[in-house]
């Protein structure tokens, strides 16, 4: 390791907090942790490569939060309570201005969510950044694609296609999502690409309540699927029940925000499935959350995602198509 | 996520091996995983670009292997018993000829420690192969850098060098890493660089004998020096006590071949301290693990890593030069 990559690596170091169970965090050839005793691990990794998963011009803070809260966004649609997380950073060359930008986004939503950077990896080569995240769940609890049961309401968080919608206009070249927009609809779905907000509480608080999670990555009808086929069940959807924006309203047509918040997966929400009996609950959670939870349709006997009586088909990003 | 892409993930997925602790592995957001009670998690994260870490031309199986020998050279310098891995691989074209090459190198190293293949991503961009590797030790008996004392004996494992020396005759176009060579010393030296034994076995059986240990990745002066600057103390390495082998001593002069063994760090071989007293007990570990375990100088109250009374400089592979 030279001196110029001991530095890099030091900038992000220094800013990376304490946790009583880091027994031993970055410095070593590994980290040493304490789980806590009676819960079970969850991890997982996810990786973005410029000009795959984000346009080479994005900003680097913007970079660095997206590229742990798609992380974040699958721990907690598992209910986990994050803890600990590796970064892979492979950069095509080192200026400090990048890697305290790309810092700035990174930490940003590692402290907001306490979650703590153990170890990783800097090296040399195109712009890619993998992370691996961990987190807790009590034995047992965690929520699970396959765990949908027929007659569950399907429900949706938040306000699902906004990000897609202003990745669309980023591509068709009417929205910078670079820097800030002097129309707040505008600005309003550009936040919700650039920094899409993981749902950690929300995933928390719906174990017990929910039967089965997924976090929309890969768009709702794509990753409702998923629970579908892992609970061997269907779905049938009420797009009219889509909660969509105001801002994605006022700015799309009625089919394209429709089609935004079926088939875009770029803002993370969760979707997961709960016996109609928890439908007060769910009020009760939402109002305490400050987070809009829509129920949008049923687990079926079927198989596959229908929409309003129509197969949905397949939808989501498709990286070798 | 396309069929394609489904496709190749499920050619790596079908090779995993089930693990009694591993609740849930490949296909949720996330796996769930059950540390044992009483131990600690030992984290590490590698990552091997091409072109950076290994030549574009080098053969699949031996990314697949060589990925996975770097995490698992980092647990065995903790002590710690291999549990999981994520992989993160990032692939500029998708074949299945590559996916089943890699695959054959990655399982046949996790297959022969244990370690289960839990999650991980797949995506499109330049070659690159990030792992995150997690073992356990039992709370408080991990192998650090940090705990070498003054008197110590400093040992090596094996015959540091030999992966240097193919990487040197690779560089200057006398040998072809990928294929078997005839002369059986080059052909030692090729596989030392192409398939590296993490050792595992050992860094376990160090654990209570030995006080710090480190891999050997960048060097052996440049990591025993990472052991003396965290442990606020110097090393005295005794260059003619370096256990070259007969291999790397008939191919290279004397003076390369010690070079090799001083500043290469493809071997992944442990570099550690321990008590004097501790001599016949690693005599004994050697003969039962059948690998050399060599004394090869002494931990001192001062501080750097000083060679045969000279001071040794750092060594090592410089990312950002």
């Amino acid at each position: 390791m030279s001196l110029a990559e001991f530095a890099l690596i030091n900038r992000i170091r220094v800013r990376t907090r304490e946790r009583a169970d880091v027994v031993l965090g970055i410095g070593d050839d590994a980290a040493l942790l304490q789980p806590r005793a009676g819960e079970q691990l969850v991890v997982t990794a996810d990786t973005l490569n410029s000009g795959v998963h984000f346009p080479a011009e994005t900003p680097a803070g913007d970079i660095g939060w997206k590229t742990l809260a798609v992380n974040l966004s699958d721990l907690a649609s598992m209910g986990a309570r994050p803890a600990w997380c590796t970064l892979a950073l492979s950069l095509p060359d080192a200026t400090t201005d990048w890697i305290d930008a790309f810092a700035e986004g990174f930490f940003a939503l590692a402290d907001a969510h306490d979650i703590v950077l153990i170890g990783g990896d800097t090296t040399r080569g195109p712009l890619s950044l993998s992370v691996t995240a961990m987190g807790q769940v009590p034995a047992g609890t965690a929520l699970r694609r396959d765990a949908a049961q027929a007659g569950d309401d399907i429900w949706v968080s938040g306000t699902p296609g906004d990000a897609a919608g202003a990745l669309r206009a980023w591509q068709a070249g009417t929205l910078d999502v670079r820097q800030p927009h002097v129309d707040p609809r505008w600005e309003a779905l550009r936040l919700r690409l650039a920094r899409p907000t993981p749902r950690v509480a929300l995933g928390r608080a719906l174990v017990g309540l929910a039967h089965a999670a997924v976090d929309v990555s890969d768009g709702l009808i794509a990753d409702l699927g998923h629970i579908c086929a892992r609970s061997g069940l269907g779905a049938q959807l009420d797009a009219t029940a889509l909660p969509l924006s105001d801002a994605l309203r006022g700015l799309f047509a009625d089919a394209d925000a429709r089609q935004c918040a079926l088939r875009g997966g770029d803002d993370y929400e969760l979707c997961f499935t709960a016996a109609p009996a928890r439908r007060d609950a769910l009020a009760a959670l939402a109002a305490q959350l400050q987070l809009r939870l829509t129920c949008i349709g049923t687990i079926t006997d079927g198989q596959g995602v229908a929409c309003d009586g129509d197969d949905a088909g397949a939808g989501g990003y498709q990286h070798f198509g």
